[in-house]
């Protein structure tokens, strides 16, 4: 049964929200991908939202881009955490997707992580199931740990090789 | 009967709205006000939005702050045209209003005013209300010639006072 | 006898604004596309906009980019609904185009639509338009239960495939 | 025991964090509030973020404002959740503590709200913790829907007085 | 008989464009100060700047906020330099007025200034009114020698007083 | 003998520049084009800024991206008119270039034109030039003239092939 | 003799200014105050940044708001490292004196630090004279550790007296 | 023994820093270069930063993109300067960079560089490194004037070929 939903407004969202789904993979968390459009499927919405929590849904990822209204709606439709992914856009430098989702009024938080970071958004949904969770706690540790020794080689190899060579080899 | 529908998010929205429904009154077009929230009421909207048409309601003005979703949402629902209003916000010059209400979707317009153009909004109301409606025509040609006439008394006393004194009875 | 007036600045934002003729096309309202340059044509934008009711015309669509103007002054004119279009630009983030379609002055408002939206420009037109024309408003309607359905065809494809293989065939 | 740590980079963020504190206290959730500055207590901010976890933290809120860097190295330490808080700020419209706390890199994400908005990070710690708490979930349903109360009584209240009186009351 | 015109769209931009008339008058070029809107007397507008050459006009400042359109279509209509003071205005951090007036396309260019640099508007006009006109060419010669003498007096001051007493004395 | 200083920061702008130098060819105005760096050879700017009238420039020209200074510190040392052209850049917007060049202080002002427009420079220093030499006006009216007509001839030509045909065309 | 020279553009500047010579004057390094303008005073501006060095100046710190030249023209003419502080202004959110500082171009570096930040240029400034000088490098750490102590006694007085009374004591 | 270190969150950013190398080997200045992450190594940063005085380094630059928070925690950690390189990103015009080094709090400057002016952070650190090393400060002093010289190189081959020859051979 999935734990986490991963909605998108549009299809052509998927190539970036392709990266959430990855990495909940990778932590082993179930989850289901599926669009849920604020502008063309509304009522949908409502009921995606508000059936979200008894469906066994612990965290809701709402990537959307311009005028981003999914991730809030859906937020206020639940009492599950809503995690919203600014999708980038081509024109204000993709402000209004980051604003939209993240400039929410009181009463509706949304959780939003940077611009186009939809492995973020798993990782944070990641950490939210975690606190109940130790085995996955565990493996965000690892997960954490794992980014520190990928730095580390690369020092190494920085060191080893000089900067004009690893440039080079990049 | 209400033509036009003038909601907004919050009740902290309504003295900006407030000029909205001024001009309104001020054309002789029936109206309504009342508080439409996508987020603290998101069914009220949706059940808003989709009986406004059978209500008799011709244009939905819609006024919202921040991460503005009442708007968009509300035109995803209606055939009917909605305006949409961006409130004035403290943060980030105001370019979340205004960016969450304009940068709709394809498919989905909202017709978007001026931040804070709440007057602009009841009169581009009037405007297309006036497409069927040759008196509403004639009280729009009006205004437009009356604001024309109210420079040229100004220019008229600019040109008799001198603009330093124009400037001193200011 | 055209309705709408599709009118534009230059010849070069006609790729743009074609979305717009198609969809007016696609709805069966009668329309003419033109240009209307405020910069270099303005005593014709004058007149255009000052004929336009009487030629039949009930919305003018009026796309421009950078300092676009022809919206604004065009809306000053005519008690005809005029439409904005703020048409991509490569500079400053296309906000030149935005803020100057958008950010009117009290007692001349210009229905903005997002950047480069031509084709929510028409649609808005199709709900002005449909306010007195029943026929209109259901294709509308059936406009918008057709973005309703393409979703949800693309939910089903997207449970049966799953995401990855969905991706693959983008 | 605190399950929520409310940290922040000054005592001058600290009249806009009570919002944070009190709505947690209106939970019912026990937290703990302090100083934790990336710039003038790194070290201090190293050790509370490697700590927090054992010491039974939840849920990281962490606020600041500019070049804000508490809640993301904070996040880089552990694996419990970190939710931020871009305090406003008198230049750049804000868009310093903002973007410093949103636009994080891969691997390292911080849950963000709207600037200011210190009521909804307690909110959305809340929301996480209530994923393992029924109570807490129905405490948060009520708040939802103390929220579409409130406004439905400014519905009624509107439709009694209309729009005037109701500004004069305001 | 007037060699530079002052003109505005609304007379809420007198306060800031009286410095324009102020510096004119201290240079002692002649000038005439008007309202002529865009958007409230567009035909006064293309009458205003159509005749403006044949009435011994050689330079026009305009002044406008918002979506500033005025400098804009009046550079259209003359072969006269139009020099486009954008007016301070409370949403979007002022970009609206800036780039409305500066923007230009291609063929039609504005003179643009600082935001509310109403003053430099006049000095503007007066560098060019000098090339033919070799008093004021040694007018502004001397004006700018006093705005270095001004800077001087005060080093001496600084240099004097040292800073503390300085600011003290302010 | 020159009458108009095209100068620029750096040769990497000449290929913008080059639009200001055809155009003014085109009028048949006399010109020069230089490098002047602020930066790379501030001394320079100086002699140049200083020396300019005394060689007959009566109009300069200056174009800069970045921390763009050229047009400023030239403007403040000589009483000939200063246009400055922001250079595009790649990155925040090309809003360093503008507001660099524009924002200046009281008392030296810089006649800025649209980001990149090097040729609507070259048409104002003609629009300057043209004061006092009636040939000029009269290239500068055939040149308006010319661009309306070329709108007109695509306006025909449009009419005649309809937009679908006229796009396949471009 | 002075090791650091803090000018700016205009004495409306000295308030900002003043935390940077205070801070210098608490570390115990002498210092001059001056006046000098890219644009009021572009000669001085030459001479100063010539001669610095010679006159055994070490660091000049230079503010200057809007399009703000002073700093990077200084850097041009000197092998002194220079220090811009962008001071605040009312238009375009300090965009403009912040960008027209850090965004030079290769080869001639300005040390920027924040908008109206000019105690931290002070102690950038001695970090960079500490350098050669232990007993600057103890203050140095000092007043570190001081920021440090000051962070840990409020973090004391918040635990002993609870956030409530905390602020209500501030 | 190296005298500068060059840092950067993440090897994509040696393409980049690569600049910064290059110009220090040319000055004869000992660097070394390495991999610092505030996010993946925060650990190695808070060890990289304290030591760093005590291995005899005398500048730190440091270069980020997005949620740039090396350069500001190091700052915190060291007496000795450090200078940040604002990493060019693809979103929001590169101004999350930008702001989170730049807006630093009271009492821990970074030394703020151009977008992307790796080269320029070299030149600073030499520009530091020459006030107690009067044969760098001759090298700084050669630099300068080669840059003064390579444009006047280019003055005499646009004066000889003309500027429209002069595009044809870039």
């Amino acid at each position: 049964m999935p734990q986490v939903a991963v909605v998108m407004g549009s299809d052509s969202d998927l190539p970036v929200m392709k990266d959430c789904a990855d990495i909940l993979k990778e932590f082993g968390i179930d989850f289901e991908v599926t669009l849920v459009s604020a502008h063309r499927t509304p009522e949908r919405m409502v009921e995606y939202a508000k059936s979200a929590k008894d469906r066994g849904i612990k965290v809701i990822i709402a990537g959307a881009g311009g005028a981003a209204h999914v991730a809030g709606v859906t937020a206020a439709l639940t009492p599950v955490p809503v995690i919203g992914v600014p999708i980038k856009t081509s024109a204000v430098a993709s402000l209004d997707s980051l604003l939209s989702i993240v400039q929410m009024p009181s009463g509706i938080p949304v959780a939003t992580v940077a611009i186009n970071a939809a492995k973020n958004a798993g990782i944070l949904a990641a950490k939210i199931l975690a606190l109940s969770d130790p085995e996955l706690t565990k493996k965000l540790e690892d997960y954490q740990a794992g980014l520190n020794t990928a730095v580390m080689h690369k020092v190494d190899k920085l060191n080893k090789l000089g900067y004009e060579e690893y440039i080079k080899q990049m």
